[in-house]
């Protein structure tokens, strides 16, 4: 392997390094729209999906897979910039417990809603509100999985670019088309090309199997403890029930989701 | 309220800290077939389904919410044996960012295999093998809501009495027959007793929405990263299929789960 041509990082003041601790905070990822991904995969599917690339950061010594290797000569080679950190600065900018040596600096993508035209068939995923990053990206690699066009964002705040939600993608961020809008906004959009709104609360009226989707269609989520909000149930064209056994009140978030986007996504297919 | 009868512990060298204490590690639980929970929630659960409470521990400066007052004060005339921790102490014991003051050191519950009976139409979840003790609570907590009676664990050094585990279960592991056996033993109740037994994976020929399942029936699952063991998918009666969009080639395991038994729980039904 040859990154020799990399540049060695070691000290934590050097302002290579502190640039890239910045984007572990909300405030350094939306100043400079940028974020990071850390591992083999992420970084392969960034490339396969032709994520824009800022710069590669690498830890030679812990970067043994012969695929992550290849890769890491592949981009350097393109001309992406990159450095080699010493193995406890690349510790400090990661989440995973066995770090695989290779990460990247990748640009935020964020399509204007009004740029957003669903095919007659597409399947939408509106997130009002996930408190755990973690579900989030879940949320998201299910989302993929079960083939959603687009994810919108319906809170100015929201940062799905956070490194826990981008870990728990599992690399499923870059296929997908990420909108941020408000509440109204969505449902104006879903109104306007005729897109079907799906919720889910524990006091819908109709059990989730017994729908007939019509699509385009979108699945609106709501956080973890609260739901949807009154505003978005009362918007929603159909407000469904997963119906549960024993004396649970409530699924995990990504499951919920995962229960109901594969549900629409086997209607979408008959 | 009036906790005030319940000795209180400050000293980290108790012994009845040092019990707790031991109840965090796998050894300490098999040792004594003790295990704790804690939170508000969890501790009513086990109330309401008759759980075996060996004793209480409390922290009466946090435990403010009134119910949670009540459930104490409750079996603590019930005769329940319990302890006052300091802030200090009790926060060593738990994994909850925000500690409600209130657990309980519960006897483990094990039925043999042997005497389980399948209803007829029941559904039951079989694991042989699920590295992270958050993700098989989630499956657990998922389990419960689609009305499994039983989960099956095919490996005698799993621990589902994980403080990690058992807190993503959010309460459901008391509704439920916990079995420990081996995958042979299981596959052989399985047969004796006509339960069909369903595996998933990526190269299953029958997409999973094809599939009318025939009750009793059991899904088995197998490990995040290596899916199930060749045996199991030798020996399951259908190997199915989610089909999956985009690059994406897996799904969370607790997603997945929820997928195929809230589809077997909606077939059971008709």
């Amino acid at each position: 392997m040859n990154e020799k041509k990399y540049p060695v990082v070691s000290s934590p003041r050097d302002s290579r390094f502190l640039n890239l601790r910045s984007l572990q905070t909300h405030r350094g990822r939306s100043r400079t729209q940028l974020f990071i991904v850390e591992g083999i995969r992420h970084v392969a599917r960034a490339v396969e999906h032709h994520a824009l690339i800022d710069s590669l950061f690498l830890d030679p010594s812990v970067l043994s897979n012969p695929f992550g290797q290849e890769l890491a000569q592949r981009l350097r080679q393109a001309g992406v910039p990159g450095i080699r950190l010493s193995s406890e600065l690349y510790r400090d900018l990661t989440l995973a417990t066995e770090p695989q040596g290779i990460g990247a600096i990748l640009r935020q993508r964020w399509f204007p809603l009004e740029h957003l035209k669903p095919a007659r068939d597409s399947l939408w995923l509106a997130v009002e509100s996930i408190q755990s990053p973690g579900h989030l990206g879940t949320i998201i690699r299910t989302a993929e999985a079960a083939g959603v066009t687009g994810v919108l964002f319906l809170d100015p705040d929201f940062d799905p670019y956070d490194p826990a939600m981008v870990r728990a993608t599992m690399g499923s961020l870059f296929s997908q088309e990420f909108v941020r809008c408000s509440v109204q906004d969505f449902f104006r959009w879903a109104r306007s090309n005729a897109i079907s709104v799906l919720a889910s609360s524990p006091s819908g009226l109709m059990d989730y199997k017994t729908l007939a989707c019509r699509f385009p269609a979108a699945l609106i989520v709501g956080s973890e403890k609260h739901g949807l909000s009154d505003q978005s149930l009362e918007f929603a064209d159909f407000v469904v029930r997963i119906p549960m056994h024993g004396s649970c009140d409530s699924l995990n978030a990504a499951v919920a989701a995962g229960v109901l986007l594969f549900e629409m996504a086997a209607q979408r297919k008959q």
